[in-house]
């Protein structure tokens, strides 16, 4: 892992924690640089791969051989993994170490401070809106937006201040998009979009596409469609983030709405007129149908599939895979995937599989046969 | 729902119902204002959701209580529906309502006058190609054709007469796109596709791609490929509608051909030299592998897969998420979902599942028992 | 199947044979041509559809009687199938035929010479960067690389020799490219992902967004969630091919990693910290959960999914729609999908899946009885 920061921007450990967000987090520095100066922090590793001058962490005691020989030069532990390796090994009383009841959190908050110091610098002379960019007069840019080349703002658009277009973002007519967002490149937002606030929208995301909607009309030909437009929009809430190549439907007559703090992967498609609850977590190729509504605080396991019209509930956990086609409202972990197996195992097994009613009668009636004997 | 029209702007019922396409239905309006003037259509809502200045519709007598107790100012209904609320509801005489054979095709046609009536008006002294497009001279152009920022259109394809490219399309060489098309934002055509007309593409969507072919080359090295290069085309007949980010690629040797009104979600990959019939939906996630062919007027759910080198035949209809291995001859419905359920159940019932030929030759070997008994 | 060339720029046989690369297979002329002048070849097709100045193949016996009665000028087989052609047909003595130790491949190889035989010629005098493509100074561009309209090269990116980037490619800071690549139009490219030689990437490539990666944060809310940047990259090896709308993400600590010669279908997902290995293909729709490993030589079939946090060994082959949850180590083919039936019947049997656990109770309990009984 290359450092992320160079060694003469990097802070000593104590600064670093000074400046990191630790709302909610109990910690202290322990080790004997308490006497002298706190190491020097360029970036953050994994045990394995940190190098003398990252922090590394771990979240459970079966670590614990890694953590007595990883090479960073601090470690985030709970003060129940330090007990450990203290009993383990009494030179780890010298370690510098950041104890913390939470060290998977504290990794994303230093993240996120490593993060902030990665950006390269603005130059506040350059033009917030590349040459190349296409804004509509009637659009209204907020403090501080800056629009890269190639973007397009149409009119009526309203963009958040601070907020970032990145390179060639295509913005319709009448989208609202809130404060301290960020758009990768690429991002296309249809007519009348409303994003909240501190979004991150990745490249290729889609949202307010119309949804797939036609009425069947023989009229013309057998079989034929008719198109119905949609006029609903899509809304999405604050702290959203949404992955690449992601699209999320316009809704036909009402909104398609995801909740505050949704977590959306890439690849995944949401149908018109769904609804996800606040913090709920959906991971990469899932495929929500129309007008289904799913609760808070779930998490989607990757490639489920959900049927349209369902009302999933919240805290209801899909595993991966699973084709959810009926409503779930009591909170629980769902699963329903072919286990697989060797080709020929599997092909042997799943012949059995179209005759597993026939085989129950058959059970059935040597029971029955069983029962009238004795 | 927000009015779709300013007050001011919207027709009268009576207006409404004279411009919109109604062929192919039967309908009358009814209701006490047949004596006076016919309210004023702002929008469509649904039954729950429509305020006083917008329509709604009613495809079934389950929705007979919300019907008599929406607040839409008119509301389309069968006359056999119409019927049942005259039973419910004397007052039901004096509502105003649209009867008609088939409300729900009649409510598609009423959203079509209203994505008409909203579109922004064009500017007609305003350069139908945007000074940012890259246009080749050899291109050519129909009447009316409107080109967006960012467009690049490339040696000697042909748009059709008011087909309209919004932002960022990429339109390769030779490409020939029908009349009255739409281009969302952010379409890419590779060389030589061709779009029939009235296509609706929305953005992300990528026609002509290379098919996935490469053979087995073992000259460099064990394992090694040699790419296969196609040089068939993508054709796509007229009214087809492509979702976002969908995906058809060029066939190898022949096209990759999709008939007439063949309407197509989001997410969706269309493998090299497969030809979808006329008529046929295939709602979002759906693969389809390379060179098989799907009949017309089928319905293909969401999610569902289909192996390369099948024939589907006609009036075909696949459930969501179920993978199509074979070919499928008879008209019907298909389905191959594992049930999900709470996932202690799903990984008892899963366990046994790779036991299934094993327990079937136990049941075959407790009947020969019980047969030798008797 | 159109023409391939115009019939004045198409090679006779022998040349063509010349200038295709035939390292690693054996081959010859056959054919009474051999005593005068070889066909021109224009083009390449199926045997059904190949016309009188096209060549075709066939790779095995089951396709004598197309063979025979093909209208190609030339056809490439195996001397074994050309044995079995003499013996049904003993005119096919004076067919032109390129006897050949692997037809397939020769085919791959013929693609290849016809695909930049069809390259427009390159107007040496045009300007390699289009004007309108916005290129920062600090980038690096080695020589006779072409970069087309609407791009964007950000600083300090290196774009090796001979590479090409089609239409409205996003290139962002440090990318690192290696030579005689080519960009489809609209790639985008995050910051520091690095790509070898001899690439293709296609039409709405994301390489190098965000990893899904988020920690549990009930600081502000119940449910809510930490951002874990990413500061991974995307490595690919060279000759790797990656499809339409396919999207790659960066690594959280470490790098992606895909191998040499992979071969990627179109609208994969790939997630965090995945390594791919050297010369495996992955089939359209298959999503890879991050942290997984997968082998050498492996072929993972269209819409596959696999867990995160695997390991799959190498020579794996993987049928479509398999969801893979747990390691492989052992080489072969392995499958895990639900047959499809008539809905009715999946009906059914489905149900009895939710019984499955019980029913070998009872069968075990019946087997208790019967052996009791004996």
């Amino acid at each position: 892992m290359p450092l992320l920061l160079n060694l003469s921007a990097a802070p000593a450990l104590d600064r670093l924690m000074a400046e990191t967000d630790t709302r909610g987090l109990e910690w202290s520095l322990q080790g004997h640089a308490a006497q002298s100066a706190w190491p020097t922090i360029a970036g953050i590793g994994s045990l394995a791969g940190a190098g003398e001058s990252e922090i590394s962490f771990a979240v459970s005691k079966k670590y614990l051989q890694a953590l007595l020989t990883s090479q960073a030069c601090a470690v985030i532990v709970t003060p129940e993994i330090d007990q450990a390796c203290l009993e383990a090994e009494p030179g780890w009383f010298d370690r510098v170490r950041v104890l913390c009841n939470n060290p998977y959190l504290l990794y994303a908050r230093l993240t996120q401070w490593f993060e902030r110091a990665r950006q390269p610098v603005v130059d506040a002379s350059a033009p917030a809106i590349h040459a190349t960019a296409v804004v509509a007069p009637t659009a209204e840019l907020g403090e501080g937006v800056r629009i890269g080349p190639g973007c397009v703002v149409e009119e009526g658009a309203k963009i958040g201040a601070r907020t970032v277009l990145e390179a060639a973002c295509l913005i319709g007519r009448d989208v609202d998009i809130g404060e301290d967002s960020l758009l990768h490149p690429r991002v296309t937002l249809y007519a009348r979009v409303q994003i909240g606030a501190r979004a991150i929208l990745h490249s290729g995301v889609v949202l307010g596409a119309d949804g797939f909607g036609f009425a069947p009309d023989h009229h013309q030909a057998r079989g034929g469609w008719s198109k119905i437009a949609q006029f609903g929009r899509v809304v999405l809430g604050d702290d959203v983030e949404v992955g690449a190549n992601t699209t999320i439907d316009r809704g036909a007559l009402e909104d398609t709405v995801i909740g505050n703090d949704v977590k959306i992967d890439n690849q995944i498609m949401i149908g018109h007129n769904c609804r996800i609850g606040d913090h709920t977590a959906i991971a990469a190729c899932v495929g929500i149908a129309g007008s289904t509504t799913i609760g808070q605080r779930c998490t989607l396991g990757g490639a489920a599939m959900f049927s349209g019209h369902l009302t999933v509930g919240d805290d209801v956990h899909i595993s991966g895979g699973t084709a959810v086609t009926s409503d779930i409202l009591k909170p629980g972990r769902y699963t329903g995937v072919f286990p697989y197996a060797e080709h020929a195992d599997w092909q042997r097994n799943a012949a059995v599989l179209q005759q597993l009613a026939q085989i129950r009668r058959r059970v059935r009636s040597l029971e029955q046969g069983a029962s009238s004997e004795s």
